[in-house]
């Protein structure tokens, strides 16, 4: 429910959390709808750690509707942004029509001002549009008292990957049959406290160039992979099916490993992409290199990989084995002495490496490969914010000095 | 026909190109009889830049069957050499007792020694099985006056893609269908006087490990890669035929795109490996982007790139744009000043480079990221030397000292 004060300014705020896919999505079928050529599962991680917050003010006083995004003000007319903001206000009158909504009925009729904020920095490599999406979706459904399943749908249309944001722990966005995209929707398989011992670690590295961005890259895989129809169509299905079971049953070795395959096999079809699109680099190898090493060096997979359209690496293991492999990776990348903290977010313990631990991996230590850990764990959908003192946008409707700078 | 002195000494002399594949061989069908799984296709190099040279000699007075390879003593007993080895004998037999053997017909009950050089460096990266197979095969046949279209299915047993180091110009090797690989064999497309327009460089980068070697790369390929299959049975048969008409049509652009493409979908497939193999580097991925980067500011396809079980890249490319190309990896690549010669064998004219040109491709240079070039050819099939003064045997049957310091 939106706080309405005298001045007629209704204003949300909201959290909405970051995923990282262990089923990849890659390639779309409809690009307006962004409606994808296969299914796609992914966990959604704590926004202890990583989330999008934005605020959403509605007022009849304002002119029209702007957008701020971390601290700056960008152009409105984004087809994408539009597309969700349209689709909330068509669902919200909808609503009023129908006489359902529990909220401020006028309100739709009004503009927005929307300011949006991450806590991780670009650096980190992660994809900011799936949380900022389904943030913005997720605060825009809140202030005018939207409640539908279909609002995946609404952020799917922002971001085909921001559709799982709006659900925590293990989600599946199903790619849907529909021509208009109404199937193709995110469900959770199961909570972020289904598996609580399931732990995850970014891998942020040193990168030298930028890569091609996501949107053109899965373009032309469509246009000219000839191996994408076949992932697609063939292994992908296969794959989500055993991907659930395995979460299901807290399988971590086959969880582990049918995480690195689609990782790699996601990557297969970026190579085979003309002309072919690199995210991998030295560095993301050296980690491949050493992840598959200290899994052969116990017999089992402990630790496995996820890459997105980056080199920065994202780790799941199990709370036991994460003090040795965070430590594994210290020795193998030894950090800068004296530099910004190691590992940022949830606290490792310290463990001792074994000598033969370290001989049987056999790899030539790089030093600085590794910019920053940063170590959180599965967590929960988006989120109301209650206290007023969070909001991001002023009482006249701007942004406050500490969205600016955050 | 073999010379025979007083000794009782039988010896020949014979060279043997290394071949570079535009339609990638990947994965066997059969590992003893080494069958494909796909047909492919690939272009013989000149031999003035690129040869093994094999000597062999045969005599009553010779103990055992005896080895040296780049002037060192190897195990005669290797598989595939032992394979070759009775290969080749058992034709020789044949031919005796048809009484259709030109040379001496008792020498083939004799034990060889064989000495072997390649005339390029190892860090060439330029797999020497090939040619070493291909020469070892085809000196034995002139030894033993074995004439067989059946010879590439014996060279093919010591390594496969030495089957078509068998023949000049452009070779495919057809993968056959019969369980006993006797219809699995090289033959020539067009000689090598057909595209003489068509120039071959090496680019030699530098490699900071070693990579999987591809006889048990491939064999992990087959055992995991979900999309092998797909490329064998799928892909490869249309790119077979479509590649060997552009290059009857001389058609360069569609060549050197569909050369690339076949290199990427190698390497995707070795991405989409479990464990996952890397044979490119950040340099060859540099390569990669500068090839299209050039094309793309002329509009066509002036250059190709392929990429074999390493980082260096190999370059097709037209006498016409060869000056102008040379230059522009001079330009994005600056060697190494004062060492050694950047551009070894055909001569390449000097070009300006256009201050668009260097403008347009838009790329940090790289010093001393390619350490040399070697500028070659399409060449012939496998020569006999006449000239028994390059024998790698002297009379005694032993390396003369030539043949180990090459």
């Amino acid at each position: 429910m939106p706080e309405n004060d005298k001045q007629g300014l209704s204003v949300v705020t909201c959290t909405a959390p970051v995923n990282i896919a262990v089923i990849k999505y890659w390639g779309k079928r409809d690009e307006d709808l962004i409606l994808p050529i296969n299914s796609s599962l992914s966990v959604t991680l704590h926004q202890d750690q990583l989330k999008t917050t934005t605020t959403v003010a509605c007022s009849r006083n304002f002119q029209q509707d702007r957008i701020w995004l971390n601290g700056k003000e960008e152009d409105i007319n984004n087809p994408r942004l539009q597309s969700c903001l349209q689709e909330i206000r068509r669902f919200s009158r909808k609503r009023r029509n129908t006489g359902d909504s529990t909220s401020d009925a006028s309100s739709v009729s009004h503009k927005v001002h929307i300011c949006s904020v991450n806590n991780f920095p670009t650096a980190a490599g992660l994809a900011s549009s799936a949380s900022g999406y389904a943030c913005l979706v997720y605060t825009l459904s809140q202030l005018f008292g939207v409640e539908s399943e279909q609002l995946s749908a609404v952020a799917r249309q922002g971001s085909g990957s921001a559709c799982r944001s709006l659900y925590g722990g293990f989600v599946q966005w199903k790619l849907g049959t529909q021509l208009d995209g109404k199937d193709s929707l995110a469900e959770q398989v199961e909570s972020e406290s289904y598996w609580p011992e399931l732990r995850v670690l970014i891998l942020v590295v040193s990168a030298e160039q930028k890569s091609v961005g996501s949107t053109s890259g899965m373009h032309t895989s469509v246009e000219t992979s000839q191996l994408l129809k076949y992932r697609a169509d063939v292994v992908v299905p296969s794959r989500m099916e055993e991907m659930i079971r395995v979460i299901r049953e807290r399988d971590f070795p086959a969880f582990g490993e049918l995480t690195m395959k689609d990782s790699n096999q996601f990557h297969a079809i970026c190579l085979d992409t003309y002309p072919p699109i690199f995210y991998l680099n030295n560095m993301s190898h050296r980690i491949i290199s050493l992840v598959h090493r200290y899994n052969q060096y116990y017999g089992e997979t402990r630790v496995a990989y996820t890459f997105d359209a980056g080199p920065n690496a994202v780790i799941y293991t199990l709370q036991d084995h994460l003090p040795e492999f965070v430590q594994v990776v210290r020795h193998f990348f030894p950090p800068e002495v004296n530099g910004e903290e190691f590992v940022k977010g949830l606290t490792v313990c310290s463990a001792d490496l074994s000598e033969e631990l370290k001989r049987d991996i056999n790899m030539e230590p790089t030093p600085k490969g590794i910019r920053y850990i940063i170590s959180t764990k599965a967590g929960p959908g988006p989120c109301v914010v209650k206290d007023p003192n969070h909001h991001l946008l002023g009482a006249d409707g701007l942004p406050k000095k500490s969205a600016i700078s955050h």
